[in-house]
């Protein structure tokens, strides 16, 4: 597996993910602003890697609070939290991982420790968010792998891998599970995923990698497949899920969903509990980024389309419960109706 | 509009239009292997641009045998026509004037007329399927302006406008018969389609060209604006039609068709009668075109997958009767059941 994120000397390393497949370019740096730069970006990107990348930044923060404004460390943090939280908005992993190191320093705080005990502390709490994702990766990656059998064609929308995670990844991880642990023999098709090509250039790369037979197609291609039988079963990842199990996942998700249904071919979604937003009922509430017109209009040093032309760029879209067969999480898979199984689900998490 | 060919000098000067939009260059040729060429590379394209184009690539390949091969005049015409036959499988409009332009050497060749005379009747044949081509353009546009009410977005996808005909277009004829001749106000939202993007490239230039607002969304993007209740009707053209109304179209076509379906919004084909193949009878027995890998992982310089991944690249897919609301015609709107209307029509039309 590519190693997307690595906490080293107080350092946070990480893997350029937009100058992938093409070169594996690794930054290292101190600043936390250089890893909101890389969030918004899409350096770093996929729900959960968002949520551990920030709690490192939220550490670099910290480091620089106590060198640099000893008097004014919490006010600081405050606005390293602030900064972080505004990079990107739809995927909660962010917000839940920023709560989870707000409430360390919060308690130092109260308990009047000092900033190199506080500073410590945080590390151990990123650290901890990353270990554990590693695990509920693990734990998704099995019982996804469940719902394979032998011989099915999985069609994935967008990166839901070990580069959109600190392992495995989600999505991707069942299908890892089910060709290389379980040894189900099954192949995949991958959706491009425009904009930003994250199918492409990231889903393709990772599963030759780990040499699941992947054969690249364009988003629009997804329905001409599922009418000629050749997908059996649609996997994606998340970037936040209502209670009522609407989820928010990359542009073209919902497109797939509906696809899906009048097929009649199970879609899945996989995703770590951490992505369910418990303070909100359903997908209606989730705000949906809107990226720049570049970003469709332009391919490197190409543009595709005359320049005055409006362009929109919605980065996500929700996909109601009704058009979802289940929801894999790390503490299993969930079947409709959502709502109590989520809500239980989510206070044992809490 | 533009020009996208010409008959001049016993020449064929035609828009490359995989220039569009950077650049507006022309090619004159009077080598019938160079239209050939460019039909398949896409420089001409477009259903009944095609077969206008095949018409006078017949002509050009009429005067080559008249010169260099007057001896086996005939044969050599015979080999043109299979040379233009196997250039691109799908568009029927091909056959369907390679078939008038036949049938003109073949009486000529009965009445044992001189070739200089077949040459002159071959280029009036081909004068006339283009001069018809912009009679039946028109015909499409009034008619399915009568569809369109004002304040409406109008969904589109590929480019079935006036670079894809000899003139007007069939579904943005529609389009800009709506807005600039009946001064209804509308808006377009044009799918980029991948992976040639004739919808980024050559859909919001024409659109713009003709001050009809528009707004390009990337192919996956189509479902979250009908969601959102954002899209009143789709309108796209039309390669094949069978003769149960099953039509093929630019990959993609069909997953916009269920989508629509899903989110009961109006689902209109624009397209000249001679699209309809009245030798088949369903959308199975519609050859459906493969590409090459390198257009779907290739952009200019760029390459954005791995090269040793496996690519599918289908150029078109079948939208079945059941989710056509109507198939716009020169001859008038046919709603379904399509089959004893279509055959009716093309009685006509023979």
């Amino acid at each position: 597996m590519l190693k997307t994120i690595e906490w080293k000397n107080g350092c946070l390393k990480f893997l350029d993910q937009t100058k992938l497949p093409a070169e594996e370019v690794y930054q290292e740096t101190a600043d936390f602003r250089e890893v909101a730069q890389a969030i918004k970006r899409l350096s770093i990107r996929g729900a959960p890697l968002i949520g551990v990348s920030a709690a490192y930044a939220l550490c670099l923060g910290a480091q620089e609070a106590e060198k640099r404004f000893p008097e004014n460390y919490f006010d600081f943090l405050d606005q390293v939290d602030n900064t972080l939280r505004h990079t990107r908005p739809t995927a909660v992993n962010l917000f839940w991982a920023l709560d989870r190191m707000r409430e360390v320093w919060s308690k130092g705080k109260l308990k009047g420790e000092s900033m190199q005990t506080i500073n410590l502390q945080l590390i151990r709490e990123a650290q901890a968010i990353e270990n554990e994702d590693r695990e509920i990766n693990q734990a998704i990656a099995r019982l996804g792998s469940q719902l394979i059998q032998t011989g099915e064609t999985i069609l994935t929308h967008c990166n839901a891998g070990a580069l959109a995670c600190g392992a495995w990844g989600t999505a991707l991880g069942a299908i890892y599970w089910a060709s290389v642990k379980d040894n189900k023999k099954i192949s995949v098709l991958a959706d491009e995923t425009r904009p930003l090509l994250q199918g492409a250039r990231l889903t393709t790369f990772e599963l030759l990698k780990n040499r699941v037979p992947t054969t690249l197609i364009c988003d629009n291609m997804a329905g001409f497949f599922m009418a000629q039988g050749k997908v059996d079963r649609v996997i994606v990842g998340a970037d936040r899920i209502a209670l009522n199990g609407d989820v928010a996942n990359k542009i073209g998700t919902y497109s797939l969903a509906v696809l899906a249904f009048h097929h009649s071919i199970p879609f899945h979604v996989a995703a770590p509990l951490s992505t369910v937003d418990d303070k909100i009922f359903t997908g209606e509430e989730i705000p949906i980024e809107e990226r720049g017109k570049e970003e469709v209009i332009c391919w490197g040093e190409r543009q595709i389309a005359p320049f005055e032309v409006g362009v929109r760029n919605p980065a996500f879209d929700v996909t109601p419960n009704q058009l979802i067969t289940s929801i894999i999480t790390e503490k299993g898979i969930l079947y409709p109706p959502f709502i109590d199984k989520l809500k239980k689900l989510k206070k044992g998490d809490g």
